[in-house]
């Protein structure tokens, strides 16, 4: 049985209990082999502190795994998987390294490998044995996505040459500045603690009776701009703004500029000019070293 | 269980059975829920008649799926889900559709999407329900390899556009000028049944005491050619030549080329010249339609 | 003799006369041979009336040739070479036609054609009987850029899909939201006829005092975006905002942010927001249809 | 007066004199200005000793400038132009530097800009006056085929990561082998002198009789490869085989046997297999350094 700590789109979705009556059952009975958890949740812009989860579960002195889906957080939020203990953590190629979608990427403990090495239950992606076998020679099972394979040298060049620091003070600086934007209009943002807000995205709640899928399409049609849509129950109640991967103080205020014309277009009332905040935040901290476009 | 015919390396290689002392068993009893052939075997240069599989099942009054491998077989070998009786082929982006690695494809029968409604094994790669729904819409419940799709749309227009008689024409006419090149130099072909040669690949054995891997070596580092290596038990004693995808009859009398010359260097007594052979087979059989390359 | 009307840095420099005592006597006596003018005066923000030009040649009964550099203008700003009479047309690939700068065009009308044929100067660019004799089979008498003919073929389906009109509404559209958020800042345009503002770029001048090279390198450090310098006698008064080819509201808003903040940067003193006049205007005027990405 | 030896396609073609009988004449008056020289004929395939014209220029005592086109021999056969003192070299893209056509260079001995600099003639491509100003600071005085040099860095780091030693070697190797066939197939080279051999390309004869343009277009209907037109006198009676550049032995091995194949379909009696002779060659000199492919 594992044990999910909220939820990622990259996670098989089958079989995963979150009841929570016999979790705490389970939990004593180290009935839970696992607990997942999203280091950067996609869908609603909220982060999740891998550190401290891993100090609990070591504070209960349970032999539970823990596995971290990044999918969205690599490369854009610090994330540490062996300072933080992690035992799997899952990544992608499409999020803050830049890539197209069409690899991801495990990074396994010692102890993930043990299990792993005597577990029983049917594998497709987690079938570690072949891969870590051929790797050792540099090396695949199958055949592997070659061409994103020199996208990712690539990227990887891009990012250690910005320097990762600058990387993550980057993204915050952007957050920063839409978060800015977002209250300036009076709107909300959909995480409620600031400690956990997502340096990726920005969820912006509608107000009451304004369909955020409706703004989406204005925006859309208007501005040949696609915001992420809400999941789940937020269906129709926010749209998320994401400020991640090759992207610097101008495409972030265009992406706001057509945010907030989009408002407009709406009907949405809004409480005042977002760019404006966003700009005065940007100009007034113009001391973060910038991304420059390849010379 | 599953009955296997073959193998490919596109199969999730766990829990499949091939033992034959249980299979006859299984079959009398309709133990067996599938049969799995691969069309082109890419491993050995060999076709399978997939036509005559069916028949033979249905003759059998046998309730068995059909599965159907032509990862390396499809748009180079004429291939036909529906007229086949096929219930689900597997096919990928980076042989026959000249496509990098990247994204594959199930087509499924009605038979096929009705057992897996109620079919009770776990499963990743094979677990359609989601995308069925999805790509109802044009979407795709998880996130795609977009970049491959549009390289999938501009493929398809390539094949289209040369016909796909045409292609398969083209893929014979290059396989036969290749077995005459392969028999010209005195050596066998890896499929002692003409019947089944595929148009796609074919395995070329080395003589008694020839190690083919330290052939291909010489010709790689030599002529910086890549030929692929025998595996399982043939391994170290063939290598194959592939004659598929944008391929046409210059760029097979370069590989041709590659392997006479490699073969001389690797000290490999040749009984004649393939060049030679091939170049008559091509010269003398001009009226096949050719590939251009796009205007 | 030739006449030249304005500059344009795609014209040859050597030998062209500029002595206004002269030229009233050469007018008189038909020494000038041909009247220079520039459609798109990228180095201003000023374009012209051809058209009128030619009406102005014909009144006076004057034999010269009308030549114009449409290099900025051409697929940006409407232009007409047979309906305006133009004898000799010259443009090129790196601006309206999207493309990077490698190739150059010369139209000519049939008045052109034969004054060449007569013509005594030594010519290069302008040797047309090879290129004309080879061009009539579709070839060229040189080498081509071939790359960049491929790239023009892709450019003309861009533009034509787009439609031509709405191509130079889209044009009309950005100058007019450019020249707002110029006015909102309380700086002048370069250009003091409304009648003929560019749609492609706009000069913005500098109060006094202020460097524009200063404030055009702070703008380039901190958001990486490189403005127009201005040329002769403008160096240092005034910087260039372009808003031509494959441009749209949001990358407008991008750049009118980036200068905004850099004027701030730069200490220089603005009346108000450019950019939330550049929005006002945009979106209360959102009927023009729009430049989408291709799909 | 310019005198020029041979001919090529780099050069502007009016105005210079190739009347012999005032030749003499002219050079005893010095009235000469500068002796013109293809370093490599691409339309013949014969080199010329461009330091022979040197020497010889200077045992007359004669002060002409040494002009020398090696458009495409540049970066594919050795070419010295501050060693063999001359004055203006002409090169471009498209051939050894495997670039497409849209750049061309000219490198300048100070002799050369001195006497530019007291010229009176019109000028277009010859004006470097602006250009070397511009250059100084890293500028270009009009705009520069911007995508082409970042190209041109590439090819550069490509060239001298394999070595220019390499580079000339694998020329000469590749046209050796090219020899070898023409000779196998009892056809005669276009080249009477063997001491001056293009690395670059081989003119192939045609016997009596037959049209080498008839030859070609079966070739390239055929085989899809487009071989080099004779040109001027030499029109309808030889073809042209390129071997220079991003080649290699396989890459020439497929151009042989498309022509072999060609020849066979044109009926032109050919004496023996030149593809035999051309391994031959290549199989039994396996020491020279090879081009391998970008890893």
């Amino acid at each position: 049985m594992f044990g999910v700590l909220g939820g990622g789109e990259g996670w098989p979705r089958g079989g995963w209990a979150q009841r929570s009556g016999a979790r705490l059952r389970a939990v004593a009975a180290h009935a839970i082999k696992a607990v997942c958890v999203v280091h950067n949740a996609n869908s609603t812009g909220v982060t999740s502190d891998i550190a401290a989860v891993r100090r609990a579960i070591d504070a209960a002195g349970h032999p539970a795994l823990l596995l971290v889906d990044t999918i969205s957080g690599l490369a854009s939020a610090d994330y540490r998987h062996d300072e933080w203990g992690v035992d799997v953590t899952v990544s992608g190629s499409q999020k803050g390294l830049m890539l197209p979608p069409g690899i991801s990427f495990n990074a396994l403990s010692p102890k993930a490998i043990a299990a792993s090495q005597t577990a029983k239950l049917p594998r497709a992606f987690w079938g570690w044995a072949e891969i870590i076998e051929a790797n050792q020679n540099g090396y695949w099972p199958y055949t592997p996505n070659t061409n994103l394979l020199y996208g990712l040298s690539e990227a990887l060049d891009m990012i250690l040459g910005e320097g990762l620091d600058n990387v993550f003070a980057r993204h915050q600086r952007l957050a920063k500045a839409t978060r800015r934007a977002v209250r300036a209009w009076g709107l909300e943002i959909q995480c409620a603690d600031p400690a956990v807000y997502s340096p990726v995205l920005t969820g912006v709640m509608m107000p009451d009776g304004v369909d955020a899928d409706a703004v989406r399409k204005i925006i859309y049609e208007r501005f040949d701009m696609s915001l992420g849509q809400a999941l789940g129950k937020m269906r129709g109640r926010m749209f998320r703004i994401g400020h991640l991967g090759d992207c610097n103080d101008l495409t972030l205020m265009a992406t706001l500029a057509g945010c907030e014309m989009g408002l407009k277009l709406a009907g949405v009332p809004v409480a005042g000019s977002g760019i404006a905040a966003a700009m005065d935040y940007l100009a007034s901290h113009a001391d973060t070293p910038i991304l420059k476009a390849a010379a």
